[in-house]
């Protein structure tokens, strides 16, 4: 089932995207919803990051070319971040260069929607705390890395989230490949099982940490092939299964206190 | 003005602590809010973070010993850091020192509740969006940083982020006094003029990147003096204009999945 939030005339709604086109709902897509029995062309309607995320979790560098470089032994501290809620945006929307700085970097990923709060999990029933996954872009403006290799600032811009188009419930995401292509040219195109810290294992960990929260996304890397960008070029992350993600790239305007 | 949340009888409260009593109020702290009439005696209430943060951010490093030893510039980037909101919990309340280690890093800090959400704003405005101050405890497990200086999972366990007791909305930030006691004894006590990127920058800078949103929290930094602790001991964090955040700590109990 593919859940999607949309506006209408101005009006921010819920939806499960089906062949007639997109059903609205109405309640908690988590907990307890119900079809309003309106329906909507797709042609009709803007779609928005199909989630407000309650937070966003990242992995660093966790897809290999191929299946003989995976570590024999999964790392004892994985490279862990968070992105601010304030930096997602929707399918279609533009991706904000800042002032300073030509280009980003685009990335292409599977996220993970927590549907359930979960407090030191198994890796066996990791998976049963998730809602759906989405498509992700977790854009970097790696200029502004911190030398000492923190990353906070370069990813948390504005715009540096897209998510979408749609939460797919019904989904093995063990067995998918995550693309991405950058005007119609083909960048990244790998499989899940190319992962360093499977999924399993990478939900578990981090609930081993800190309870997730139902509403927290979890961006779970990208494979090889992301690349810097510019102004004008457009990009289109897909997961055949979910959809694809599509958003263009503008530069900031400057003000008193942008950088 | 100090706003405090809290229980009564399981019932989670709002409330203005006064000469009296802790006035209940309803409604929302930032924008429209009445007192109810009821007041209580504060030793009839458990007190509460006294906000549920939006988001955290804190700040690595940010104090000198003295005021000679502050950098002629200001940092390019500054190390800024996310902590997950799950982390936070109340006055009293026991930190919990993760199963696998024995001793955290206590920092006491002044935090910044932001009231309105705001984007790129000066220096000279910023303190215009600040609703009011608490004090905060940025916990930290050292021994779960990344090699490549991530801090993510250090900072990230439940329990790591005391808040509290009162927000002041009163209160000058850039002359106030940062304090600790660990076991009765003084561990910190500086001036927030020793701050190497202060306030006010600090929080313009972050409204370049990002949109500051109404309820996250910014952690500014902690003096030095911060140190390890472990099992059995009580910190004290505190501003004098603002009170006194007291927690202990106590040993995680092993489960199948924790670390």
């Amino acid at each position: 089932m593919k859940f999607t939030r949309f506006t209408v005339e101005s009006e921010i709604l819920n939806g499960v995207a089906a062949e007639e086109g997109i059903k609205e709902i109405e309640g908690d897509i988590f907990e307890n919803w119900s079809y309003t029995g309106r329906t909507f062309s797709q042609n009709d309607v803007e779609l928005l990051a199909p989630i407000e995320p309650n937070q966003i979790i990242g992995i660093g560098a966790n897809f290999v070319t191929k299946a003989e470089d995976r570590p024999n032994m999964l790392p004892e501290i994985p490279v862990f971040f968070f992105k601010p809620t304030s930096s997602v945006i929707g399918p279609e929307e533009e991706i904000v260069i800042p002032c300073s700085i030509e280009e980003v970097k685009f990335e292409s990923e599977l996220a993970v929607v927590i549907g359930k709060d979960m407090k030191d999990v198994t890796k066996e029933n990791a998976l049963d705390y998730v809602f759906g996954y989405t498509v992700g872009n977790d854009v970097t403006a790696p200029q502004f890395f911190h030398e000492d290799g923190h990353w906070m600032v370069g990813k948390s811009f504005d715009t540096f989230t897209p998510l979408g188009p749609f939460i797919e419930t019904d989904l093995d995401p063990l067995n998918v490949n995550v693309k991405s292509k950058l005007d119609s040219v083909e960048k990244q195109n790998s499989p899940t099982g190319l992962m360093i810290v499977p999924i399993r294992e990478m939900i578990s960990y981090l609930s081993s940490v800190m309870t997730l929260k139902k509403g927290d996304v979890i961006l779970t890397g990208s494979p090889v092939g992301a690349e810097m960008t510019g102004e004008g070029s457009t990009i289109e992350c897909e997961i055949k299964e979910i959809g694809t993600l599509r958003n263009s790239f503008v530069k900031a305007k400057r003000s008193a206190a942008s950088i």
